[in-house]
């Protein structure tokens, strides 16, 4: 291989394809993340595709909080991908919702990065197992849509660390995606595609990552600083002139040619793994795919609000008033590039029919509200539609309010019929007050996929107990979130003013009132929560209690188990998920329940010493049913890492009296300044309580101006010496 | 001078002396800010210092909102430091009370930058006029206690232009302090006495200051980065070592000996003027002194709750029961380097007695309730004093409730008495609730200095009709600050996440209800607000309306002028102080008010063309009492500076699209493109709404890889030539 094949061979030779040099053929990477979006050739649309099946969007997969069905759905997705010849799926989209204005976050799962994570990484293993590679999406920090090819999301290290970087560190060292997608922002001033830090530092340094790193399509602004930085393939191609830059780039010295050599050779390991992965001739089977739909469709569901029993509703129960045109016309995916050509489309209209045994009417409500409270007043039960068509890459959303059409028809139904349901579709979360007051039910439908229609007709008539629950915070106000003063930004930089506290965290750690918590979500059964115990293992902590199903019908309950440490040195969320399970209960029935929570999901990320450090102290445990119906608490003693920063003179008067070696050597010093002048009596009395108050946040090494020789660099070198 | 003497000359000599050498004299710098704390020579207690007048701390005095007192508190400090020969006086001190637990918020004025400059302004100009420098302090960003020596506060440079450094800027412009001091902390992890940026850019080179630096006391860490970066004078000393350092720097090369000689210059010329300036044998009226002390604070004092015309209380108007030890041992001021050795002290209790013309009985309170509360009942009124004890340089607060005696002492106290009234001693505000429901009459005593005593007596009695306001919101709950997640930081530094949205600002922009809003206080009298307009100026905005007291008692209106700019290009709070005018109505008289508002003040910081903009359009003023009691608004159409950042490869697609020239430049190339292959009409249907969202954010630059040559850099660069 030449120098221009190896140049050439780290672009894309066309939009969807990279590029073929001697040795190395080319293989095909797609849109993901919820369907297979294969582009049709020659089209100047650049959306129009092949048929696939649209699973259920991220948003409507994470809030089953079931890994196991978010690998059934990478299998399948990896299935289609064989059966269309593409070798890399660009998917999972991991990125945190950090305010629900995001306009990508129907993309994405989670405002919490160990349910984010959990769900990837099975959703990745899914995948991969069928010789189709994931691309981890989008590395890093790209949770809002805004100026998003050049905005800088400011955050601090431990933010970063602990929420925005977390998810793709689970991911990257449980699953090893085939390639990780570099974002198109700006991380701290630097594009996240030349962020050499980020890419190989992080990603490969410390995450021992051996995949490649692909770009996002049109992220990589300057082809030498990217590869340098450990970019290895910049889609999509050709760029002849990128490739003429990194030639004069190794030409000139300015690059190493053995840099260059490194993304060469992980493009040509990807193809040749992926074209080995091949299987020629495969097929995949959509009725089973559009069925697999529905069922993560219907688990994905989440039950809001279900007042005096008002769903689910009986077959027969007399005429069904359907309101909305969503009921006819769904949504159901978000707008850009992972905007699947479906195979087929429910609607829940007609699956309602299908159901209802019984008359059932239709009124497309938002410009025609008095048809549909007439339709209303007549019927038994009345299912108003609602929701949001303003979800879309490329843009952010401005409000998180229904539209007032909605809002009106929902309020008018309602007061025409007591036994009003709000069926919502949306793909990040919307207001629900003060609406909600007036109706006894509300289903949140997300964006559901093209069997969403089906799904929503199984739940609303009980042939799925929903299980679903919140991955975002609903708040009751969009000033109340924690991003609210910093979303989107300006002038080019987002500061992530909120810190470690996005989504819930925020939310407790400023004890809000909220619509509904994180990891909220009704049954039409009952769970009661048996007590638990909580055994600290050399691995973390197991958590063991059984949970009972105390109504007359099977459900799932999603066990929720968050942890605290109380007395903590550092700042922290009042409360963080650290595990979770998905169980089926039968009616009556009692399960046990184990949650591991690994150690590594104990640690916070030390900025003094650049670690992960697990403090030790008697961590708590609550286990519920979200993150505010907490019905259990456990408590664990866990030993503690050593954090210790060496005495300095850069430490504090007061750091060195608190620590035993360190005020007894400090001591000495003092006392033999006391006899001495003006200065030594001074420093003499910093041992004093008012003197410490004033003094004791002085370093060290400032006492020399106060008290001479005794505290010069050399002497407290000595001192620290006798005393670390 | 020889280099060793100039090397001497930038630190002490002594604790609170300056280093003679050949052909500059000493003199003598000493604590401020509300009296002159001249330590006692040889004495081990650094704060043991001689009697002078203990006027209302900075909290106190803040709370007048009356640039008149303050100038003539200044004068008086002056008075008293001439006659102690002290050259330099260490204040103001105009850090913002950034968090309610900030341990030194006593001794700042405000949570808002304007009313901040505009009182510390007079407060120099009073001082300078009697010979006597000023320090204005801690520069910059020194809001908390809190490793104050090390803690580095992270803040985006709008934040610190618009909030943190404004006052220092109007201060500095409006009334040139013989000296600034440095502050200990860092800011963006440098040592604010080695900040060539904060001390030398912006101080001297866009500022225009001419005066001195001199550090906090221990603040510098090293003595020729600190000369380096524009620091002049390091205090204490002697510090040998580090002259010997400043020498071998110079001999080496490592320091331009250019660069000591201007801080030598500027101590030669500080010590020039102040001897110049000296007045030997001044003297100055400590009695007259008390009486100013008893006035402004009489004037400081905020009446936050009067329900039922509780007050004022008429003298003989029956048996008055004082309750709680703060009555008789007045908290008067804060603990640390601002701690006067006072030349009188009154109490409330004896002053009470003074004016009550009939039986006064008092209880300590706090640990003797059922005593006080005997007391109670049979009394006419029970005023119960409350308030903390906790406020002191160097150490922040952990709460801001009340301590739990003194809870208890108010709620038996208001059961056993309807009539009860609260008085506060506190440094900084103390939540209110719940406790305030169960009380008529509130009124925030602050720290008041040695006359506070008597300044609440004349309140309570009606002498003084209340005119204090808020310079710092009263939340209902610490967690709802907007400082609440980050402070006071961790790990050496703290994260400024609320931005611009500091005090009132974060309050009003999320909508957040609060116990007392900033610019709040009532009167005994009440006042209605006429009519305002707004004229735009070459210089501003002027706003006049009138002012009628339409009570039965002479009062002083702060009328308080919020403005906002409806659709602004940039994230600003709802609203902002940019003027006030504290004026005095004869009861039933009317008068006129102009507020004079800067046009420097309407800007913004921006951060794109780093520039202080005016932004053109409809400003609009809102008027009133308190910044949640608006009674008038006026609009004023305001020409705006050009911010016009210039078209280039780095702007978006959109930004291209959304100037007239870009539109139709670009859509000349893409019209071109539209008849090419692939990445051509694709690029051609960039302009498409859907495309455009997907598209949009791209900057033009990157479609280079989309669409070849025409948006090579040289083809960019001719499109930008064109249009700019």
């Amino acid at each position: 291989m030449d120098l221009g094949e190896k140049a050439a061979v780290t672009s894309g030779s066309s939009f969807w394809r990279s590029t073929a040099v001697t040795g190395v053929p080319d293989i095909m990477l797609t849109d993901g993340p919820h369907g297979v979006r294969k582009a049709l050739p020659d089209s100047a649309e650049l959306l129009a595709s092949e048929p696939s099946t649209c699973f259920p969007p991220a948003v409507a997969l994470g809030s089953t909080w079931d890994p196991a069905l978010a690998r059934r759905v990478g299998e399948a997705l990896g299935d289609e991908a064989r059966a269309m010849d593409v070798q890399v799926l660009l998917g999972p989209g991991i990125n945190l919702k950090r305010s629900p204005l995001g306009g990508r976050n129907f993309e994405y799962f989670a405002e919490d990065p160990l349910l984010t994570g959990v769900l990837a990484v099975e959703w990745v293993n899914g995948l991969q197992s069928r010789g189709v590679g994931a691309s981890l999406k989008h590395y890093a920090v790209n949770s809002q849509e805004t100026d998003r090819m050049r905005v800088s999301a400011d955050v601090d290290e431990r933010t970063l660390r602990e929420i925005y970087l977390r998810a793709f560190q689970r991911v990257v060292t449980h699953a090893k995606p085939w390639t990780v997608m570099c974002a198109y922002n700006r991380v701290n001033g630097v594009l996240a595609s030349q962020h050499h830090w980020l890419l190989t530092e992080v990603l490969r340094g410390e995450w021992g990552y051996e995949g490649l790193v692909v770009s996002d399509w049109g992220a990589v602004a300057d082809r030498v600083e990217a590869v340098r930085a450990g970019l290895d393939l910049t889609m999509p191609g050709p760029d002849p002139d990128g490739d003429r830059r990194l030639v004069e780039a190794v030409r000139s010295g300015a690059l190493d040619e053995s840099t260059l050599d490194t993304a060469v050779s992980r493009v040509a390991e990807l193809v040749r793994a992926a074209l080995a992965a091949r299987t020629p001739g495969a097929t995949f089977d959509a009725d089973a795919h559009h069925a697999l739909a529905r069922e993560v469709a219907g688990r994905g569901i989440v039950l809001l609000k279900n007042e005096g029993g008002t769903l689910p509703l009986e077959a027969g129960c007399g005429p069904v008033a359907v309101l909305g045109e969503y009921a006819r016309t769904p949504r159901y995916q978000g707008g850009g590039s992972s905007q699947i050509n479906p195979t087929r489309l429910d609607n829940a209209l007609d699956e309602i029919t299908a159901l209802a045994d019984g008359p059932v009417t239709f009124a497309p409500g938002y410009d025609d509200v008095d048809a549909a409270v007439a339709l209303a007043r007549d019927a038994a039960v009345a299912i108003v539609f609602a929701g949001t068509d303003r979800e879309t890459e490329g843009a952010d959303r401005d409000s998180i309010d229904l539209p007032p059409a909605h809002v009106e028809l929902i309020e008018r139904v309602a007061a025409a019929n007591p036994r009003t349901v709000v069926v919502l579709s949306n793909g990040a979360v919307l207001r629900t007050g003060p609406w909600d007051a007036a109706v006894p039910a509300v289903v949140e439908g997300w964006l559901l996929g093209q069997a969403g229609g089906g799904a929503i007709a199984d739940v609303l008539f009980g042939r799925v107990n929903p299980s679903g629950r919140l991955t975002e915070t609903i708040p009751l106000r969009l000033p109340d979130h924690p991003s609210y003063l910093d979303f989107p930004g300006e002038a080019g930089h987002v500061r992530y003013g909120e810190g470690v506290f996005v989504g819930y965290r925020g939310f407790d750690a400023r004890r809000q009132q909220v619509a509904y918590p994180f990891g909220h979500g009704l049954s039409y059964t009952t769970f009661a929560y048996g007590e638990a115990t909580a055994t600290a293992t050399a691995d973390g902590l197991v958590v063991r209690l059984s949970v009972t199903n105390t109504g007359g019908r099977d459900g799932r309950e999603v066990v929720q188990a968050y942890v605290s440490l109380p007395g903590s040195s550092v700042r922290r969320a009042p409360r963080e998920l650290k595990a979770f399970a998905n169980v089926a209960v039968p009616a009556g029935g009692t399960v046990e329940v184990e949650l591991v929570i690994a150690r590594d999901d104990l640690a916070y990320w030390d900025t003094r010493v650049s670690r992960w450090i697990v403090e030790g102290g008697t961590y708590q445990v609550e286990v519920g049913a979200s993150s505010r119906d907490l019905r259990v608490t456990a408590t664990a003693a866990v030993d503690g890492d050593d954090a210790r920063v060496p005495l300095t003179g850069e430490s504090t008067i007061a750091e060195w009296l608190s620590d035993p070696r360190g005020a007894q050597a400090l001591g000495e010093v003092f006392a033999s300044l006391a006899a001495g002048g003006e200065a030594g009596a001074m420093a003499g009395t910093v041992g004093n309580p008012e003197m410490l108050t004033l003094m004791g946040s002085l370093p060290l090494s400032r006492l020399a101006v106060f008290a001479g020789e005794a505290f010069s660099p050399a002497a407290i070198e000595k001192l620290a010496a006798t005393v670390n």
